[in-house]
């Protein structure tokens, strides 16, 4: 089901972006895990809106109230379901949408999928808003994965034509604006507000690498690492592209550059390069897993815009006034992490 | 599970490359497609080995038997398996790599992964031999869809560093080269050629469209389209990376850039430009479905490459003496086409 | 996943008994549905405790809230979540049945299985008050069935040795006992009253039709009708045993008798009799698919029984003191129901 | 998918009765089971046909070839295809029922659920033929499972009304009629002769057990031993019912008596009784797994018998000659061995 996702550490997200709340019910998750919610507030803050220029101003307090799954504050071992009220909600900002869609939003094609019965408020349940519940999942399973001696960094690669080159190496997220390279980080921000004064919005790119993961995980053909990951990643609104390793560039490359030579390190097998992001057959080699998401700038923009009206089958024009991020890729970082997380969890139960 | 894949048409995949055959089943195609045996031959020669200069001497008949699933020459509902016999199998050219793992393989990770009793031979269930399979019965997708007014284009958009910038408008399928621009073909054939000379392999990417698409397909948000297509794609041995319509060039848009502006052509609601690649929310606008896949160099090369003996856990050197396709490019395009197609097919009949 | 359920109509329950909330997500309501929830409420009232002499004294208003997949009162399409608040837990009756598991419950099987850290309060995730959520989500599918003319109607066939053997015709959800003979219920009451002041319960047996199906749903081999309504039905805590139109009867019939004949009739084909159950191949044939379903006495009873401490694997006494049910079958019922509900939902969803 | 079961170890049948072949499909066997081909085709000539004056005449050799999922004899991770090539067909015997379809058998409903395209030789994908890749999966499992220390037992519990009470206690499997008593094994053989000489059929009851389990196998609420072991059973053509533990008896019991107390045993936790079947909450207790099938007679007789022309909706009468069993449940046995094994073997790898 669409909003399923997962083998043995399987996700079901609900909730609508004006709506009463949203949620996550989690089955599989390993029993005794003591839930850190410290740490879980502080996960789920970096995704939060409303705290600094270049977010929205909706303001979410993302307190997550647990309703399943819990015994003294660790899993039980049955499915767990936390939600996240939706205080701030304002559905009257979009009445106008459901005649005149918004480019680059899902109102056109929710309507017709739902056959004109959709939750058009804020997007329903394809609202960013919805990557709340998948950042609280995901946010439990890094919890999981620590103990089992992984980590998920990642960090803003580009933003529009602005990019980090400098290497990924440690976790970016003690950090407002997390990039490696603050002096890209600074340009970035640049364009940011540029777009933003000029009722625009830009895109970007997020990278991504899985820290300590043992050789063996994953599965062929439809269930490798790569799959695993891309089935959650695509599930974050505004993705267009993903890549692994090299990724696009191994498409230039011969393969005596591309292929990563197997050496010996500390007793153990590793590879000289990693081109393959740390994935061989869909199954890991023991070195970092890494991979790279293409976001489109966010489709909301206050400049005025051509779109139909449905009602008149009629060219028309379009102004967005609602509260919108000029750039979504920071707070599509934790995102990221996320998915990251959850698609590694589940590969290491179903080992 | 790994080798299963699909909802509502669900294929799972056997066989290993020098076993006795590979093969597929097929559940939920509709009863009463009629197979056309020719055009299904006709597909799978697109893949197959062993038919030019730029793809490995392997030759394989790959006349697929049918075991269940039709009636009469009719499917009648029930799961469909149809293999393709492995004639040309010689499983000792294969015997070296399992102490000293080819790189770029998954000889290393299989081994880990199954606990030493993989089957090594010729890279076993992770060989590109099993992409037979998943052609054929993307091939079976290809007629039913044909049937629904959609159709499957696709064609090679770069070899090495050539690309081919003429955009995609109709079928390659009849090209024994499939480009669009054939000055661009011959210099990527140029590329493949001297890669082959220095026993070396290249990379590409190849560029594929889904045309005649109903709007309102594909669910959020990990059944979305791209998710669904991502889960097929990345069953493809080789395939490091995927885009969708801008892909990662929107991530250097603007929104006002990047945004498809809705207009109303011939009484229906489509969009101005496509940067979207035809999908809004993981649902399918109407538009072109548009999407790029990128091929990293085949991993057998014939230059001799760093490896380690896993036996003495020390360097060791590793010379390929097996046939192999110096460019597996051209070959991928008509697996591109397939996994297209049964994500679509699947999409459809979850409506 | 265990706590989920179903292909195209796919719902995951979640909660325990004396945690915050039990609550239900169902993917897969078609969108445009208007809830009735007062006809909700109604049918979520004959599951509800507290409400006479043979069910427990436990009190729950069972107003469910939703959290999500409805818009003006409609579905939307998206995931529906629905919630229960637990208002009248009380944890700390259960604190002795970890050490000294109740016979007949789930008390030592779920600490091994979750290791020790199982929810152990009222039998955590596999309390009867599970089935609540499981009566939200069938009441909400019974209502859209009858959009599609479609009925359920169950009763009491059993308690204890006495049977009621009028035939089932029409419902029985308007009687606060929901028998066919209220002469046999009597009986059966009585029975009840026995074993209750005994400090003891019964057990018995629950018969259930579905009405107005069309022909042709199910699939072979493993989602037969059969198989699709026990895969839910063996999800009611206490069932024992499932037939199916003759059922184990079946066994002990000639061909000649137990072959239901065909016969045209009102220009449709039906059968002369129904001792398959109104399933043939797991498909239904159009006449009532009928089952009948046994349930094991409530294992909670109030006379002191043998068990073992676990600590000190030495033999024990326990007594329970908490509310209990000395009979379950009337309050099951409606969650047989709507467990025929779900799986005919879910097959016409497939179809 | 109606043909696949399973979560962790999953199955896809394929095959008609009369088509090219039947197989199997298994995924998640564990790589190094040395596959015992020869025990093997002992568990498959249990089931075969043709062997004595109670079964069809129909022969086969029913030796499985395997397509892949070994390396040297070893099972190797990746999917195992095993096929029976179907050498004894006769399609033509089953042509009339198309329009006056078979009474008790899938041919109309087939037809509805396949509009108008099923395969309807022999039953096509409905044919017994069908149990014959059923029990080559369950043979296999039944090989992984003796590792582990779990072996499955079985026999016929009843035919027609005659029962056989002597308790279930170790392997029928040498014996031709596979009873505990042989002395009600004769008068049940006697029934099956008096059915098939007045061309009819009898059914019965077959019971099986799992010895050897540890506790803590199985899921709630939907994944429970129950649930996950009714989904494979009610794939077994003619069955009509399924209990466990104390079944539809428990309905008439006090919950004083039906309750197992628990008891410590040789220093581990076991019950006193085992009316549960060794399942409380879905879950395994570490007692024997009991459970009882029921099976309606073979609806093939000889006897003419009244259905109705399809094409002219009329009353017709039928007379059916192809070769069949008077009594399947000898046959169904190892069916029902395979199905449990299956279940176990699933459970046992969800651990």
């Amino acid at each position: 089901m669409s909003s399923s996702c997962g083998e043995r550490l399987r996700l079901t997200i609900f909730g609508q972006s004006h709506g009463p709340a949203v949620g996550v019910t989690i089955e599989g998750l390993p029993p005794g895990l003591k839930v850190d919610r410290e740490a879980l507030t502080r996960f789920l803050a970096r995704r939060a809106p409303g705290q600094n220029e270049w977010s929205t101003a909706r303001r979410e307090a993302d307190l997550p109230e647990f309703l399943s799954g819990l015994a003294d504050g660790r899993t039980c071992g049955v499915p767990l379901t936390a939600v996240l009220r939706n205080d701030n909600a304002r559905p009257a900002d979009y009445a106008p949408f459901r005649d005149t869609p918004r480019p680059g939003h899902a109102d056109y094609t929710g309507r017709i999928k739902y056959r004109d019965c959709e939750d058009a408020a804020g997007g329903g349940h394809f609202s960013g808003r919805l990557t709340a519940p998948l950042c609280l999942a995901g946010g439990l399973a890094l919890q999981w994965l620590a103990g089992e001696g992984i980590t998920v960094i990642s960090r803003i690669r580009r933003i529009a034509e602005v990019e980090d080159p400098a290497p990924l190496r440690g976790s970016t997220a003690d950090k407002p604006f997390p990039v490696v390279s603050d002096e890209a980080g600074e340009r970035m921000k640049a364009r940011i507000a540029e777009a933003r004064a000029e009722g625009d919005s830009v895109g970007g790119i997020v990278e991504c690498a899985v820290l300590g993961l043992p050789a063996g995980l994953g599965d062929p053909m439809f269930d490798g690492m790569e799959n695993r990951i891309a089935r959650l990643v695509f599930g974050i609104p505004a993705v267009k592209g993903l890549e692994f390793g090299a990724g696009f560039a191994a498409a230039a490359m011969r393969g005596s550059e591309c292929n990563d030579p197997f050496v010996v390190k500390d007793g153990r097998v590793r590879t000289a390069t990693n081109h393959a992001g740390g994935i061989l057959g869909g199954i890991t080699t023991g070195m970092p897993l890494t991979f790279r998401v293409a976001f489109k700038p966010t489709p909301s923009i206050a400049k005025e815009q051509d779109t139909v009206s449905l009602s008149a089958m009629a060219p028309a024009k379009l102004k967005i006034t609602g509260r919108h991020d000029p750039c979504i890729v920071p707070r599509a970082v934790p995102c990221v992490e996320a998915a990251a997380a959850l698609a590694v969890a589940d590969a290491l139960l179903c080992r």
